[in-house]
């Protein structure tokens, strides 16, 4: 079984396309957790608590987890999350050279997927597309003002580079475990890469804190059912004001999404 | 002082732009400090004493330290080369959007440089350029087979992207602390690109186990004298089969290759 027929099981089982994003910012976690060992674990265990009915994956960015506490408090997340029958994406966004790219696949060891950055090409990225039963996410069209620097400029041949990145995702697609990241802030970007590459899920940020189309991120984000629209500070610090409840808001934060987003299936 | 003043003073001062790449590949370290507290930090202190006198900067590669031990093992490398007075250049190749990216430039606290991928464009990589006493080299145009997948790709302006990547880097740089990453792969790219941006330091990687052209390294990449020319596995691996006396081929080949760069500079 491949990420994407596990990802439409679990999609199936809870009737939900949200992606929980997990950017366990410790200058947001609420007060009462921070003297604990590992702050960012015990947030995260308290939101997976609270949402996982919701929730088709989880997605921690790993920028959240990068010093020594950090990597445990990943490692006891993704483990957590697995428990409770959710795959997880890390949001990585990496990509390096030869040797160092296979060391960065090692990634996927805990982790179900992963995102990847395409501008070093194929091989960069390769190690991650050989493990077939994982999902790789490439960066294509992203949510960000400054993505149309260059993901926007027009080539020779006439079409924008990220759909240059799409076809090649394409190309790229031989173990059946590649996936787009297309920002739902340019939903006629989103319908126009939905018809060119119509087997590629997509994960669709930009829902939520960055205010996307929901129902353009549902309509075209999917494909065949399967695919990812994910909201982080949205629902994770939905009860920041909260203190000790924080957790219910979040609960109550993903469901809305879900339902929200249920509409439009 | 901004992150190039302090290069050119080291680069002065011990007469070299050598870059050693700190890949700690843990199934590379020599079996005797496997058994080590911290064998990556262990081997890392090793190299760093046989070679500092040769080391215009060390560049440890982000993906070799993604874990508990790792993060503990690059805190402890960073501040060694420091006490060595030399600056080190995080390789982490990071970008991402929002309070993401903010997040990932904190890396920054402990190293002096760091590589970013410009695919997700400036504002991913405002909070590092914000850094003005730090160094930000851009991925522009790199040595792997797969570079010209995206990087080459030709423009509907009629120049390739990574030459486009360069010049946006020239109008990031109101702080004069950007560099680029171009590989010795293409001398007559670097040669062009040098052209093109005249003031921008390049960091060539590829000389040595990646077997490119020394001299355009030198001739093309450094900016008034200023940039880096990197070895990771070429240097610390050199004493591979040496078993306890690894470290002396190590400071020999960070020797030599400083030599070889000098008979051109």
């Amino acid at each position: 079984m491949g990420f994407f027929d596990d990802l439409q099981d679990r999609i199936e089982k809870v009737d939900s396309v949200v992606s929980v994003g997990l950017d366990a910012d410790l200058d947001r976690i609420p007060e009462h957790l921070r003297d604990e060992d590992l702050p960012r674990w015990a947030f995260n265990r308290r939101i997976i608590d609270a949402t996982h009915e919701h929730a088709a994956a989880y997605k921690p960015n790993a920028a959240f987890y990068e010093d020594e506490d950090g990597w445990r408090s990943l490692r006891e997340t993704i483990a957590y999350a697995h428990g409770k029958d959710v795959p997880v994406l890390l949001d990585a966004k990496r990509a390096d050279i030869g040797n160092t790219t296979r060391q960065y696949a090692n990634l996927l060891d805990d982790a179900d997927a992963i995102t990847v950055n395409p501008y070093m090409g194929r091989d960069s990225i390769q190690p991650f597309l050989a493990r077939e039963d994982k999902g790789v996410f490439v960066l294509c069209r992203t949510s960000n003002p400054g993505s149309a620097d260059l993901q926007s400029l027009e080539l020779a041949s006439g079409e924008p580079l990220y759909e240059r990145v799409a076809a090649l995702c394409d190309l790229w697609n031989e173990n059946d475990n590649v996936g787009l990241v297309v920002g739902a802030t340019g939903p006629e970007e989103l319908e126009d890469l939905r018809e060119q590459v119509p087997d590629l899920p997509f994960l669709v940020p930009g829902v939520g804190a960055q205010g996307g189309d929901a129902e353009a991120a549902v309509e075209y984000g999917l494909a065949d059912g399967v695919g990812l629209v994910n909201s982080s500070r949205g629902i994770i610090f939905a009860g920041e004001d909260q203190g000790e409840h924080f957790d219910k808001a979040a609960g109550q934060a993903a469901k809305r999404l879900k339902e929200r987003l249920n509409q439009y299936r």
